[in-house]
């Protein structure tokens, strides 16, 4: 896996997550709405780490709702918004985020811009809350594309003053870097799958009031009766033994990135890094290549056992181009050359070594004309 | 395991579905929407599985949405109604077909009897759609307090006939009985963890026509655009291998089920069995015992070592009395002594025979007023 550069993406599931996993489906299986023994146990363990989750969150257990991931949780946020004003997003959030809000309240969403660097300005959301009628602000804790880190402490205090609830999407934050203050966010929303646990869990944590506004699925009494359907506890326990180690651990360094972009600047002329003027996640660097498609990029990278991508995954495939670059003000002929490289905690100094040698050599095919060679998969680096 | 009897509640997860979550977490955990060939290939397999069910189903791959479970689709189900007209849901209905029914479209649900065998009677749907003004008929396939069975398939073709939507609730069919010809309904909900599948993976059938009412999860371009989120291959995958098992093997028979309601009735005198008259699942009893509390009886049962309900988990813990025993005509002091024995595929005659002799045990203390002895989990039995 030393090849894997999309951990922005998605993650391998940690060998703590399958063991979690497997212990519950063997053990914990039943129903914790049951009313036997083993149920009663699968409900005190789901239970147990509702209030590990928010002693990372500092905030109360009640607030917690596990869920089947960030999208759900996004939708569900927007879905409860209420009032009628104005929901302000910034220009950078995830399609989640923008689509749901997009969806189910149409125009009553307004952007909110952000800066060169990819960070909304404090100064101009608080010109905007002073303007008034504003129900909800969305601003995520990091950028997924970039990397970009937002000022969510001083957004959240902004609000609060306010009196304007805030929702933080903390996908890309959660499991990277310390959670402690998020709890402080009105709403906040995340996936296991982006740090080491399965894919189809997640969490939403709710407003300290007015809580029955974002209750997102109905029927049955489960998770305070603010998300009914029976309770996924494997899946959660899996979560919350990969987010264990990642709060337990070390978290990841910046160091390996920045020698990884210095190096391909003095490799590869006039690569550019978006957004490395800012405060960015440990993990991911945005580069707009020189020259060529970033589609024959990937390609030949992929074919030297390299996964990378070209943005979001949940845009990927779409034809427009990215809306995140478009609010960091790139022209349309550099999205078409965008190459996003996100690193997980496994990935160390040899697999960005080898990967700063896969890019010299594809730069070398591509500027040359010279066909790729054989194919490699990405377990084989 | 053999004390087990709330598999209506939830099943343990099949041998093959642990195996096919393993498999797919260690090689296939990649993000399908990823551009690199091993992203590639777990989208292959993905669209795999959707024929697959698909076929299963006897309906195009197109309309198979993959999603947390049926609680989730019955709520995209009823946020999709368009329209103005009457919702018609049976008086049986899952809690999360009706709550999500009446918190998004209140006064336009109206509510189809049953007769006293716990099933729609189709005269009285006909009447209902003569009168017109109808946009969406839901009963589901079969119930899973009572294990009434549903006439779906002719109220299929009555609401063809009159040109209504139909939606079908299969969470408590698919898995236990022949899927063939479900894949006529509209609409189709599902959760994989009735069937042997893990918690917290479904499926929701759309309509040939008008799907783009019914995308739920919004963000992301995934199961063509109608649930945004990371799709869970994995999970998917686990679904699937427990529902193959399934489809090929032998259904379960309901004579081991037919031979403990005769044996008991016979040993406790006046328990009664609800829905007898009827159609019912092959699995599920639902009893009115003669006297004495039924959470009393449970937790002597659990004592044993026998894991059985009161009704649906989805209602355990509330207060009010079962919607489905209310419908059916029960009275309130018998609603306070119903309960639900569900087995499996798994269930073997010795495992109902010990059943028995324990509600023998219980019946016998309850009556002398003699307390309980020693305590057994489920698996010693």
């Amino acid at each position: 896996m030393g090849g894997y550069f999309d951990h922005n993406a998605t993650t391998p599931v940690s060998e703590a997550a399958r063991e979690a996993w497997q212990e519950a489906v063997e053990r914990h299986w039943h129903n914790p709405s049951g009313l036997y023994r083993e149920a009663g146990a699968v409900k005190r363990l789901l239970e147990d780490l509702r209030e590990e989750l928010a002693d990372y969150f500092g905030c109360e257990p009640e607030r917690i709702v596990f869920n089947s991931g960030a999208t759900e949780g996004n939708n569900a946020v927007f879905r409860g918004v209420g009032g009628g004003g104005r929901v302000l997003l910034s220009g950078v959030e995830h399609p989640s985020v923008r689509d749901a809000a997009s969806a189910m309240l149409g125009e009553r969403v307004a952007e909110l811009g952000v800066g060169a660097s990819g960070a909304v300005e404090v100064e101009t959301l608080m010109g905007e809350l002073e303007e008034g009628e504003i129900d909800l602000v969305s601003v995520m804790a990091a950028n997924n594309e970039t990397g970009v880190v937002q000022p969510w402490r001083a957004i959240g205090d902004c609000c609060r003053s306010a009196g304007v609830r805030y929702h933080c999407d903390g996908a890309q934050w959660v499991g990277k870097m310390s959670m402690g203050g998020l709890g402080e966010c009105d709403l906040v929303t995340g996936s296991g799958h982006k740090f080491g646990g399965p894919k189809g869990v997640g969490f939403l944590v709710l407003p300290e009031d007015g809580r029955e506004l974002f209750a997102g699925q109905r029927g049955g009494p489960q998770e305070g009766g603010y998300r009914g359907g029976t309770e996924d506890y494997p899946g959660i326990a899996a979560m919350m033994a990969a987010l264990r180690e990642r709060v337990k651990g070390e978290v990841g360094a910046a160091e390996n990135r920045e020698w990884f972009e210095v190096e391909l600047k003095s490799r590869v002329d006039g690569v550019r890094v978006v957004g490395a003027g800012g405060e960015r996640l440990w993990n991911t660097s945005m580069l707009v290549m020189p020259a060529h498609p970033n589609l024959k990029w990937l390609t030949r990278l992929s074919g030297l056992g390299f996964g990378l991508s070209t943005g979001s995954a949940c845009s990927s495939g779409k034809e427009n181009p990215s809306h995140v670059m478009e609010a960091m003000g790139l022209g349309y002929d550099e999205m078409g050359r965008v190459l996003r490289v996100s690193s997980g905690v496994e990935t160390e100094r040899a697999d960005w070594e080898a990967l700063l040698e896969a890019f010299e050599a594809v730069w070398g095919q591509l500027e040359s004309g010279e066909r790729p060679r054989g194919s490699r998969s990405l377990a084989e680096i």
